[in-house]
This record gives structure tokens, sequence and C-alpha cells, in this order.
């Protein structure tokens, strides 16, 4: 199908953390309503509204489809060979901002469901819902979902869009890491001079000490931190597909030979920043006042935030503060659930290889909201337009066209599938 | 003796720091010279010249008198009551940058050695050497040292000024720690998404258990630090006098019982600065490409920075970068010296109190290099006419118009001591 209304998309500046994506929403609307599809602007308690749509072909099951239309700030603008809100084609690519993330994968999808709709060939109804301030972290995301779980529930929920693995086979994502984020900080009432560390406390000591306890070998010592790990099956652990030379290439960084499983079922404690005293040039004899570090956790199904926040607290010193910037739930579809497994035949059938899977995304995402509260155990994650070296949220952001064209046909080979499951 | 001429000199803005100095420094030759001390400038290697002097009346024994003339910068200027540049008395106390550190006991001990010089009591011949860049950290002295040693060498050496203790007692302090300052630095190629966390190396994680690995309950664990500590005898310590809650309210922190024999006799490893990662407001998920620290070791004698750092280097992982910011030896006097007992024994009668008697300062200074350089054993800090209050390096710097008179007194006494020496 022609990529002409995907232009007209991307040439709408959807940037939410300027407060842009109004245009883009009823861009949405009208786009769907011309095609038969029921939507509607909602705006709740976010800066953009939400785009809501369904179209009822009477089938018995039905897919939620989940998208963003808005897009990531495309500065720094000089690093563009392209303006980002002229969407450019050469030598096969496309370069625009969103156009991998996530506006092609939303386009590519929309375009399929029209022509199997004009076909007849739709036997799985359709809802869909678009976010407009996924990358602001998507705030409000549950009250909105409780507001409207009435009209979002469905049988199953396309996440916004994997699309060509590291290497380069379609890649299908079961589920999300979770997330605790805390700034942990200790103090003393004033800088001091360095000539009284004998006899007064450094909280950038207390502070290292603190950090240092909380792993060992990698591992961390939280109490029951490891109790609830889902660990990987050997048939989950086979179907995750990446290349070592690629990741290595892309982190600039030598990795573990089985650095895909770590990544998918390994949980971390992250030091993301750090700081005391004096950091500038050359020296100064202080003693600091004050010392932070901003910690991140990323948990695996079926550990609990709530949980490592308790265990954490239970062994931070008592003079520490602790802020909790971010608590979110890990989730993972089963491999052996129905939309995995049309996931996986529509994509080997529409990119001849065999898929790889992820039981969960090494990446952090509202899933298990979605899940917990539309009442849904089958959430998962392809269908998309992007591939490993993207520049998603970064300069030159691009997709291959005939990655557009694919997409397209594993969402048809998707909705069949989906039409066909007894 | 009259205070007009320390007024004059403190209207003088001599802040090397912001290289101003050299009216300063004439105006120390000029008043020397008026009274009869042969004085002159000598331009080196420092922004501000230095000033040298001497005054042979035939005795047997030299003393050389070290002080600095130049000041800190007076910044935050809107802190400050009253002018820094125009002393100001009011009951019973003189405001002024320098009047304390170091201005006010250059002046006080000049003054009295022009009375005994009139009073023909003077039976020792006197050396100065007045440094212009004190507060900017001493740059080449080492080499000033080396180039004017023969001009220099003393029998007795008084530094710069110390007055009264923290119990009001005048303090007399016999030597300096020494310091190594370094900067460790782990990096990698880029910073990355902490979803990564498990198969990447993180800086600040490396940094973090670095640190930790070099102390145990707050010692030193590098290996022979402790080796060659000159650790205080009963007497040393008996005669050193501190008051705790002063010290607490000072601090602002709780210390320890044996708070002054710690400040004078352990050496620290300290953390005066921190860094990685993302240290703004609210949280970002990122794994840094790099994290340093500034760590500050205060060395007690007969430790020595160069053994220190070559067992820091032993133990550095070999991917950080260290680059040395500072090396200091310590130095410390003996008590049995005659310097520190005519000191002593002046301070009793000047003051009718028994000093407190510090084998080593808790902080650090160039009295190791004076040492060395100059071949001397007997350098010592006394005769100042500073408080434990009096601001220095800070705004609103003040002393007692009581103290100074009393500084004058007791160089009156040392002199005299001096000349008396079998």
């Amino acid at each position: 199908m022609e990529k002409g209304d995907l232009y007209e998309f991307l040439k709408i500046d959807t940037t939410s953390a300027k407060g842009k994506g109004e245009e883009g929403a009823k861009f949405l609307v009208d786009y769907m309503t011309d095609h038969g599809i029921e939507a509607r602007l909602i705006r709740h308690k976010a800066v953009n509204p939400y785009v809501v749509g369904e179209l009822n072909v009477g089938a018995e099951r039905t897919l939620l489809v989940y998208n963003h239309y808005d897009v990531q700030p495309v500065e720094p603008l000089d690093k563009w060979n392209t303006d980002p809100f002229n969407p450019t084609e050469k030598e096969g690519k496309i370069y625009a901002r969103g156009v991998a993330d996530d506006k092609g994968s939303l386009i590519a999808r929309l375009q399929s469901i029209f022509e199997l709709k004009k076909e007849g060939k739709l036997k799985v109804n359709l809802k869909f819902i678009y976010e407009g301030v996924e990358e602001i972290g998507s705030p409000n995301i549950e009250d909105f979902l409780e507001d409207y779980k009435d009209q979002l529930r469905s049988d199953y929920v396309l996440w916004e869009g994997a699309g060509r693995g590291p290497d380069n086979s379609p890649e299908i994502v079961l589920g999300v890491k979770g997330l605790l984020y805390v700034e942990v900080r200790d103090k003393t009432p004033k800088d001091l001079h360095s000539m009284y560390a004998p006899i007064v406390r450094n909280p950038a000591w207390e502070l290292v000490n603190f950090l240092n306890s909380l792993r060992s070998d990698g591992k961390v010592n939280l109490k029951g931190f490891y109790d609830r790990v889902r660990w990987l099956t050997e048939e989950e652990a086979r179907l995750m597909k990446g290349v070592k030379q690629e990741m290595e290439s892309s982190l600039s960084q030598s990795v573990p030979e089985n650095f895909m499983r770590k990544l998918v079922e390994e949980p971390t404690c992250n030091i993301a920043g750090l700081y005391a005293g004096y950091i500038g040039e050359g020296s100064k004899t202080v003693i600091p006042s004050y010392a932070f570090a901003k910690i991140d956790f990323r948990l695996v199904p079926d550990q609990d935030p709530e949980e490592v926040l308790k265990s954490l607290l239970s062994v931070i010193p008592q003079q520490f503060e602790v802020k909790v910037w971010g608590k979110v739930k890990p989730y993972r579809t089963s491999l052996k659930s129905e939309i995995a497994s049309a996931l996986i035949s529509s994509a080997r059938r529409t990119y001849n290889v065999d898929p790889s899977v992820l039981p969960n995304s090494p990446g952090t995402g509202p899933m298990e909201a979605f899940a917990r509260i539309l009442n849904n155990n089958q959430i998962a994650d392809g269908v998309g337009v992007d591939n490993s070296s993207s520049n998603i949220h970064s300069f030159n952001e691009w997709i291959h066209v005939e990655d557009y064209l694919l997409a397209q046909r594993w969402m048809r080979e998707l909705l069949l599938e989906l039409g066909n499951m007894p």
C-alpha cells in the first residue's frame, strides 16, 4: 500500500516533550474514520489526547492494537542529514523522526487492516489505543486504563512494534522488564576542610560503602531479590537470536557468550548517577556535605518493585534519604499463548525465517498495567518496521522501505492467523 | 605598639588569586627598611615577588621568620558587615581581610622586633621570608628555597602564626601533615541505555568497588600504609588541648572523645569528589561512560606520599587512569627542640597559662621543604594573632585587639628566650 499517508503523518510534529501532538491525534481520527473505523479523541490527564478506535466485524475474538503517535525531540538538529519532519526516501530507506518509533508501525498496521477489511477477510475484531505521551514516560496510563477498561477489553494485545532483530530476523517480544528507580542521599550539615577527616563523617564514604554492599560479583545482595525470578526454560532460551559481533559493535564493548540470555533473564542493579563534593578541574580538599546515587533496578518476571524497595529500605543506613523516581512491574506472556504462536507462525510465513523470540524485552514498559487492568494475559510485541540500527531516539532515524512493506504483510498474516484460532 | 601601620597594610588588596600583591610587597620593603632592616623584593617564578630581609645583630644564632602577605579573595562581598579593605575596630575587635591570616601576625612580629632593636635587647639575628602566593598553594616554593637557600639559612624557623586554640590558650604547632591528592578515573567508549546492564561494564560500579576496597572500618588498606607512622608519645598527647563542645559546634557534628589526638596523628583517605552519569533532577536510565573520584590522603610523619602513591598504583584496576594533583611530605619538629621549648616558655610567660602544643597541624603546608632544603630541623608555629573563630578564608575575618598586643608580647618573650639559649 502506498506510503503517501505515512509521509503526511510523519510531517506532523508530535514532540510530546514540547507539548505537541494534538494535530497528529486528529490526523489519526480522520484517517481511521475515513476508512470505516470508529475513532475518537479522549482528553484525559495527559498533555496529548488518546486516540481510541474500534472495528467490530462480529468475530469471536478481539485484538487491541497499541501504538503511540508522539515522537522524541529531534535535537541536535544539525546532526540530521535531512529535515526530520520532511520524510525523505533515498536508496531504499525512509528518513524521518518517528518513522521507526512509532509512526511507521502504526500506519503499516492500519493500512493492512484497511486492506483486509476491504477484501472482507477480517475475522477478528479490532480495538485501538494510540497514546500521545509515551516518549515522556506514559504518565497516568494506569488511570486511563482504569477509566476506560471496559472499552479496551480484548483477547489479545499487540504492543507497539518490534521489527527486525540484530540478525535481521523478525523479532517477537513477549514481555518487558520492570523497574525500580531510586535516589539515595546522605548528608551532614556542611562541607568541611578535609583536615577534619579523622573525626567526622564523610557522606561520600558512607554512600560508597553502602553501594558496595548492594552487590557481590555482580549479583544483587538484597534479601529475597532472586526468589521470584522466573528463569528461562531451555526452549525459551533457544528461540532468542542474537549476533555477538553486532551487539559488541553497537555497544563498543565486548559482551559474554550468553549475552542474549543474560539480557533477557537477569535482573540488575545499575548505578545511573553518582555525586559528591568537588568535581571540577584540579583539586579541592573538602569533606562533602552530601552525596547521592541514582540507582535503577531492572526487574524480571515475577519480581515486584514494591518488594525490592522494601528489601532495600531494610538495609539502608538510617540517616539516608530515599526518593523513588519510578516503579514498573515486569511482565511476560507465555510462549504457549495464542498470541505468541500466531506471531511466530505469521512471522515465519512473512519472512521465511524463524523469528527471534524474546520472553521479555531487556527494557521496560507499562505492559503489566495493561495485563492487570484489562485482565489480559496475551500481550506481545512484533509487526514493527524498525531494525536494530534505526537510530531510534537519535538523529537520522530511518527504516528500510522493504521493512515497511513486510510489516504490512506480517500484520495481514497475523490477522488471518488470529481469525482462524479454534 | 600602634596599630596604624597594620591598618595601612590591611588597606592594600593583596589577593594573589587575582594577581594582586606587588603593592603589599613594596610596603613591606619600605616598612622594614625604614626601621633599619635590610629588605628587598625578589622576583622569582611566582606571580607576586618574595620579600626577604635580614637583621644581623652579631648574635650566635639566627631565626628565620616566615609569613605571607597575600590574602584570600573576599567574595562573597555582600556577606561582609564592613569593607574588607578598610580595617574597622569595634568592641575590641578588628575586622579586615587578612587581619588574622596572615598580615596581623606579620606586622605584630615586626613591631616587636623594631622595639627590641630600639631597646638594644635583640640577642638573636633575624632573617625574613614573606611569600605572596601562599593562598594559591605556594607554587614553586621549593625552587625558590633551592635558589636562595644560602641567604635563608638559619638555626630556627618561625612559621606563619598560630594564635589562640579552641580553649583560648596559645597554640604551638610543631609540624604539618603531608598530602597525596589523586584523581582516579574509569571509562568505557560511550553512555549506554541501562537495559544493557546485564552484559556491559559500568565504570560507576567499578569505581565504587575499588574505593570501597581502600578502607575497612575507617582504616586505610594500602600495603605498608601505617608502617612509617610516628604515633604520638603520651607526653605529646598530653600537651594538646581541645574543647570537644567547641569543636562539635564549629563542625556541626559530634566528634569522638580523643578527637585532638586523632586529628593530629591519624592519616586519612578522604573522598573529596565523586562523579558518574546523570546527576540532574529526576531519573535517567543510563550506564555512565565514565566515573571518577578525587581522593586526598592526609599523611603524618614519617609517611611518604611517593610510597603511598606506589602502593595505591599497585592495587588500582589496570583500566583506571590516575592523575596526581598534589604531593606534600609531612613534617614534625621535636618537642625537645630549642625552638619548641622557647615557644612553650615564652607563651607561658605571656599568657600565664600552659600553651596547647600540637606535634603537627591537622592541615598541610610546605614545612618539610623548608626543613630539607634549608637543612633545618627546628621549625615551629606560634606567635599568631588569630583565634579559632577568626573566620579565616571566610567573610568578616577578625581578631581581638588584645590578641594583637599579646602576639607582640609573645614575640618579644620568644626573641629574649632565643637570645639566652646556652
